[in-house]
């Protein structure tokens, strides 16, 4: 498939750019893979060594794909945020130890080639919405329980945003008037109430007082310790105050669901993240459940809640279609 | 001005279409209004003589403008909701006793040319984009308490909508957990706790029970008769309670619009309907005040909140603006 000479620009990189671990994928035109790679991040080694690592990850994905750099019409990364989109700056991501690290530039002087950097999150709703369980909708909701509960937005074939901030930040809607703190310094955010913190902090004290005996076994009453894979097994042993905590916290999450059903009436609402993929069943239907009770009559079943497809790749494969919409609507210079 | 002969299609209508009264504007093709009309609705003689009073408005208004109906290029209408925005029906309005009502059909078989129905809020809230308080702004959001809680949002450009529906619904946003009963038939929607009527009966117990002496002696203490001016006067003649309702009314929205603000990251927010008109100062910065409380610390003025600045003609406006730049967009048959 290698062919240096040619000069069609013809390959696609999407990059997922995590705090554990970089994945890139080489795209075709039609957006099938044709390659790949992933490395460790490591991001405690320095700005320019994750930098070069980045570079070495998509030649790696390249030479996987065989398929020469000179081939590449675009690259597009998704990043943990905050970000300053129009520039291609990474503002500030503790989890790299990043702070004002110009992605786009050096990508760009690497392979003389665009880049595009989106936020992660919306990379992944891209990416579902492209080629995953939210296909060619025409809204597309995308809900990532985790510590934080990620959100994101595909309309009418594009990302929405705020200026130069993404949006859709679900998490911190407010389900609990004077609820619970949360990290944001609001109170009663749906995160204070539905996200693995919450979940993982209510599981704790049934284990600790005796009424999860499986999960005390496993996980002890450590919050630390008390993960997805924890409460899925916790609950499959026959923890039945774990499938409780687990069913209302989703039931919270629909809440918020309903009121963003009610704000931009998706199509379809995608969810993902560890929680959800450690019990898909329990958890895609409680949230159904809570937000079809909790939209008005005339919103009941408009929507469609679904599991994630595309699991841990959403956000590379959603970076790259991504990048090819947008450089290709880019005037040529 | 008259040029029957003048093959130019240059003129845009714009209409609004209201329970109590209709209103046509003519506007030329930079939105310069050119003329206008408005006649009572009456929607109780029945759906064919209140479309021939459309027809009439519309004929009205040209005179007015002195234009040919030959000059016409298109025709926008606010209408109220539930619509078939595609087929241009409105499905059901019953201010107007209205089901099932082609309005499309019948306006572009009365004028020959292109008509385009809106949602009357999604039309006003298009109308503050293109001319008033969210001039030109990327994302606006517009809310409009009443006796339901209107809202609309313009992003990039366009208006955001459901399918076949019209969507930003934030008068049914949960503000309250197990709150009061809604029409909706939800509970704690934001409407039961900041509506007009939410606001009307908070007053009224506080009328009776003799804590508001002028608003009991103005309007007494029957729900019918506190509206927006009553309340405003009696505010104005000194009842502190009464203003504490209404600033505590405008900060419960506030929390509604924060959590707008973390999904759509908007510029602008408008407010506008009667409640605000009356009480423009407590009110816009009421909402502005709680709504700034309650964003993660970075959304803290990431926004400005303003008063409608078109009042009554923001639907009429938009409506013309939104059916220019739709029918512009259309492919040519």
């Amino acid at each position: 498939m290698s062919d240096a000479s040619r000069a069609d620009r013809d390959c696609w990189i999407g990059f997922d750019l995590g705090g554990t671990k970089m994945m890139a994928a080489v795209l075709d035109g039609d957006m099938k893979p044709l390659g790949k790679e992933r490395k460790k991040t490591k991001g405690h080694e320095g700005v320019e060594i994750v930098l070069e690592r980045i570079i070495k990850t998509i030649r790696d994905a390249l030479a996987d794909a065989e398929a020469a750099p000179s081939r590449l019409a675009g690259i597009g990364v998704g990043c943990p945020g905050p970000l300053d989109l129009e520039r291609g700056v990474v503002i500030d991501a503790p989890n790299l130890g990043w702070k004002n690290v110009p992605l786009k530039e050096v990508l760009e002087k690497a392979f003389d080639c665009p880049a595009v950097i989106a936020n992660d999150v919306d990379a992944g709703v891209f990416g579902e919405y492209h080629f995953g369980a939210g296909k060619n909708a025409r809204c597309v909701i995308g809900v990532f329980p985790g510590t934080g509960i990620g959100g994101g937005c595909v309309y009418e074939g594009k990302i929405l945003r705020g200026r130069n901030r993404t949006c859709m930040e679900i998490g911190h809607v407010q389900v609990v008037p004077y609820g619970p703190l949360c990290a944001c310094g609001q109170r009663g955010c749906l995160e204070t109430v539905a996200g693995r913190m919450a979940i993982a902090a209510e599981s704790a004290k049934a284990a600790f007082r005796g009424d999860a005996p499986h999960l005390m076994e496993t996980a002890g009453a450590d919050l630390a310790n008390i993960r997805s894979g924890a409460l899925a097994s916790s609950i499959k042993a026959g923890d039945k105050v774990i499938e409780r905590i687990v069913r209302e916290a989703a039931g919270r999450i629909g809440v918020a669901v309903a009121s963003v059903i009610h704000l931009l009436a998706p199509d379809v609402v995608v969810l993902g993240g560890g929680l959800v993929e450690a019990m898909p069943d329990l958890f895609v239907g409680s949230v159904a459940k809570s937000a079809n009770k909790h939209v008005m009559a005339s919103y009941v079943d408009s929507f469609r809640v679904v599991p994630c497809a595309l699991g841990d790749d959403s956000t590379m494969l959603g970076a790259a279609a991504w990048a090819r919409d947008v450089v290709s609507a880019a005037p040529r210079k």
